[in-house]
């Protein structure tokens, strides 16, 4: 069922509870981008779902043009809606299309920035023929990690920058992957659940053509305690809240 | 100068002041794979410097031999030396050799476990004509990255395991290096100077020809304050003290 729900930073977006919800996430990687997306610079999310992190990112920055591409039809229409909902139709395109065939639907190497928040979890257990939805945007179905990991290299200008979140159990594909296309990890952050628990969510900025050497931020603790936000994650919402205002 | 230091084990080893004496480093990796030794594994220790890593998994281990390689004169013979101060000729053999020279001197795929704690840093400051004991040990003057990779894949039985100590800094670099010689990173762990300061030590167990998922472990914390070691860490001191009585 579809709603509308405010962000933070004071836009609405539209969601469907039996489809796909924004999850914390969407935020911890705009979080991660923001101080790195200059003013004027032509941002592209793939994989956007509902249009969450080019909405997000927005807010936060001072960008030129966000391009959101998606390639399930019921996702491309809510978030175009929400686009539309906000007034952001000038800032915000969202165009259907498949990560696997960037290169025949925008010009090489003509964004600074691309984001992504792709399938995680690999496709080894016969989800080929599950087509709903949730299972497309969690598995490697309709694209995989090399897949996501050429297409930034297609779409990024040189010294361009590509913001991933993944699972940090696939942290060797995700570099030997980036290795063979142009793609060096310089920055990377490990997210954990609890203090002293393994880290579920990895954030990596990779740069086009960029010297190897790769710098490790502290680690995130999301939860203090079951059901309660870390001050470090607490600060991440609020930042997202002041962003909008502070423009 | 040398001298003779006391190992908590109860081994001896033999250092040289102005050479290179070991650190908390061969400690870790020690302590890090001791777990994944097996009853009569054959074990190599690639550019084993004092022989420490040797002497430390012996003593922690049911390995049914040790080959400790090094290529610098003064360190085999410190290294011989030592062995015979514990009376472990028969348990570790020390050869001088040429880390890139491997496959001249071992036949192919003839240990289960590589260890390796080699030269961390790059060599781009013309440190080339350095040929001092700490800097060969230090920077990758005889041997780089990739030559270790690629000795562990050529030294290692199918699914045995290397484990290596290096710097952060390298991840995507050692990652892509094992993934073009078949050594698959299974487990990793992050070591921190100080809660919340960037990570300036990784350990790493890859295994030859196994399938890619990697596990993180919990990172490990060095000093609770500057000169004071955290629980963690003197329980690793404590756990290298009482394995050889536990035998």
């Amino acid at each position: 069922m579809e709603q509308i729900d405010n962000l933070l930073c004071g836009y609405k977006i539209i969601q469907d509870t039996q489809r796909f919800m924004f999850g914390i996430d969407a935020i911890l990687l705009a979080d991660f981008s923001k101080d790195f997306v200059r003013n004027g610079d032509s941002v592209i999310d793939l994989g956007t779902g509902t249009g969450i992190i080019p909405l997000l990112l927005n807010a936060m920055t001072n960008a030129k043009h966000f391009t959101a591409l998606e390639i399930q039809e019921e996702s491309v229409d809510m978030a175009k809606r929400s686009v539309e909902l906000n007034n952001l139709q000038e800032k915000i395109s969202v165009i259907r299309g498949d990560i696997k065939e960037v290169q025949s639907i925008f010009p090489r190497h003509s964004f600074e920035i691309v984001t992504c928040n792709p399938p995680y979890m690999i496709n080894e257990h016969g989800e080929k023929n599950c087509n709903d939805a949730k299972t497309i945007a969690r598995h490697e179905i309709l694209c995989n990690l090399e897949d996501v990991i050429c297409a930034a290299d297609e779409l990024l200008k040189p010294h361009g920058r590509f913001f991933m979140i993944h699972r940090p159990f696939r942290l060797p594909e995700i570099f030997a992957s980036m290795n063979k296309h142009h793609l060096e990890p310089k920055r990377m952050q490990l997210v954990c659940p609890f203090k002293n628990t393994e880290p579920n969510i990895v954030l990596i900025e990779a740069r086009k053509n960029a010297r190897p050497r790769l710098k490790i931020e502290p680690q995130l603790i999301v939860y203090d305690k079951p059901g309660c936000y870390s001050e470090a994650v607490t600060n991440i919402f609020n930042s997202e809240k002041s962003s909008i205002l502070a423009k």
